[in-house]
């Protein structure tokens, strides 16, 4: 592979360390963003936080403009808020909902993402429908369209379409591209979950045509925890009322009046971790010096070569569907818990994490799977790490 | 003074390069605090996120016990999230308003907080009222009561008594137990936003009788920016639905349907600067360790010194009301605008704040205030670091 590991390695002190396939739960972060992160933290330490925000002004706004460049927007249309969670939740629970109308969503939907529909279902009346899969496991398109063009126009038309582009407890990318089509065709918002796929390959919202768009800065950005953004496509954000306000989102214009902020920047809070916004944007620019097309290019390629050497292991079985796939590869061992190989691995310094069917009750009941394992590869991984995680397999049991 | 502040500016490295008079904004961070955010950030780096968040578990968790004693109240009724609005976001839009149902509040409320009301006023058709001030220029409990008392039990009922605790424009504390008696006695839930009397005073939510308390990080308690919490008395834990849910704050317990936790955490988002975390926690600790009374008497003492020498420098006017006052002293220089004495002095290493009308319109306009200069003392600063203000000032202009 025409790949710089040594650089990629050489600024990841991490990978020393440990066999770090936990990048769909927090990546190792280069050099750069810890110490650009920390940094900022000392000078807060020396000068004020007020007087370190205001000195590092310029270094902030540069952070929206790297969002801008890696998704393809404007620097007005991205909110930086503390995690994917936020950044959805400032989306989905700004729309309103009357009874009948309709949430369209996909089987592997993002567990907290379920949750938030139900509650606004019980609270408005809307309902929760999920669309198939087709044969590949992914979101089905013909599905998809079917259920938008249902009622359409009148009482029981479909109010928003929220999808999750990487699902957090399998290897597929779920087309995207087409869902923005049928969204855009139906005049319908898409609201698309991002927070899996941003970092680990091209991301254009143009090319996707999502409207919202969320994600986190610690999974594939390498960024800091505690960072996540939001992108809200320019005609789309004076329909979405912020559930929240403040005196950052909104100005107090007279005793009983206030004026919502026009940008994105509504769905965000003044106070805010400086330190982790500069890391954010860091995360991003380094990202970019890559090149996500390189960057899927590494990540695909090796995530392959972790799934062909687990399927050769007498009781490991690979679950991941889809077409297109990632870096997110999920298996199980035969008999034994996937809590049990986590930790064991764990305890073999290789990195991963544990998808549980309460994380995804529309998806992996149905497929017969209660817990997986999660091993997640980034472009500074290697072949002998891979070597590390089949080697520190616990053994099937019958 | 009985104060060991050599110890406190030992601890205190900005303390070197800085008069740090800003601690209504951000205060300047004990070393203690800094490296343990570091400390934290470098173990992410170095064996990744998730993995090290698992083994601070214990150090996350000894954050919520701080803060119980802290309040005197227990760990269940702690919520940590990323800053003081957020905090009060979730208590506040947690509540339910219906058409007529009145929110109190005072002249002094926070301009995030009244934007917030305005904006659940428009959407539920719920009522702003604001009690007057009595004749120090603090809340009036006389009016309270006769607020509360008018329409109760009926339409025009009082659904909430929302105070702020320590305006973040003036030096006053406001009677806060005597608003939790009237609270209380009434039966109508009673939030405070204690964003600027946490860390600088002893805050026993049994004293006062608030139900929610919201605080952040990064002012008197000395904490990290992008910290706060949100307390809730555990009888109104369950009386509010959490505007905002994941899966840390519900369980996906069917297809259908969740389950809230019954504690605080149901406020809080799963993903989280634990770094950040961390700090907060040793923050509390180290306020602790220096005693809120003994804090609280010192700061006062400073702030008092500052009043008085400001009130001797021809054209300066000090703004601060109440009966009780603390470390924040709002003042201005005849002629001269708070934005340009503010950058002077910042730039003679003062570090101070501006308050501008719009952030205090029940309350600056009707006093004749366009803006003030807010000067901040913690008990690190010392009587130098105030001559060295005074020196800094502009002179007044007529």
């Amino acid at each position: 592979m025409d790949f710089d590991l040594d650089r990629a390695r050489h600024d990841t002190p991490g990978a020393n360390n440990v066999a770090h396939l936990n990048n769909a739960g927090a990546a190792l972060p280069p050099t750069q963003v810890t110490e650009a992160v920390i940094a900022h933290l000392r000078r807060e330490a020396e000068i004020g936080g007020y007087e370190a925000a205001e000195d590092a002004a310029g270094q902030v706004e540069s952070t929206y403009a790297a969002i801008a460049r890696l998704l393809n927007c404007t620097t007005d249309e991205v909110a930086l808020v503390e995690n994917a969670t936020r950044a959805w939740d400032m989306a989905f629970y700004g729309m309103s909902f009357a009874p009948g109308d309709r949430i369209l969503t996909g089987r592997a939907e993002y567990a907290s993402n379920v949750i938030a529909f139900l509650q606004a279902a019980a609270r408005t009346g809307a309902r929760v429908e999920v669309v198939d899969d087709d044969e590949h496991g992914q979101i089905s398109i013909a599905d998809l369209r079917r259920r938008v063009e249902i009622g359409h126009g009148g009482a029981g038309t479909v109010k928003l379409i929220a999808v999750t582009h990487v699902p957090s407890h399998g290897g597929l990318v779920n087309p995207v591209e087409e869902v923005g089509a049928v969204a855009r065709e139906a005049g319908v918002p898409f609201l698309l979950d991002a927070c899996q796929s941003v970092g680990q390959m091209p991301i254009d919202v143009e090319r996707i045509g999502c409207d919202m768009l969320t994600a986190t800065g610690r999974k594939f950005l390498r960024g800091p925890r505690g960072t996540g953004f939001l992108y809200v496509r320019s005609s789309m954000i004076e329909r979405l009322e912020p559930p929240f306000l403040d005196l950052h989102a909104a100005t107090w214009t007279a005793p009983d009046q206030f004026r919502v902020r026009t940008d994105a920047r509504r769905f965000e809070t003044w106070e805010t971790n400086y330190a982790g916004r500069i890391g954010l944007g860091v995360a991003v620019d380094y990202a970019l010096s890559w090149g996500l097309d390189a960057i899927e290019t590494r990540v695909t390629a090796l995530a392959d070569v972790l799934r062909g050497r687990l399927k050769s292991v007498e009781g490991v079985r690979v679950h991941d569907q889809g077409k297109r796939r990632c870096g997110l590869v999920t298996f199980t061992v035969a008999g034994v818990g996937a809590q049990e190989v986590h930790k064991q691995l764990r305890g073999r310094s290789v990195n991963t994490s544990v998808s549980l069917a309460d994380y995804a009750r529309f998806d992996l009941p149905q497929r017969g799977v209660r817990d997986l394992v999660r091993a997640s590869a980034h472009y500074y991984n290697d072949e002998q790490e891979i070597d590390q995680l089949i080697d520190a397999l616990p053994a099937p049991r019958s």
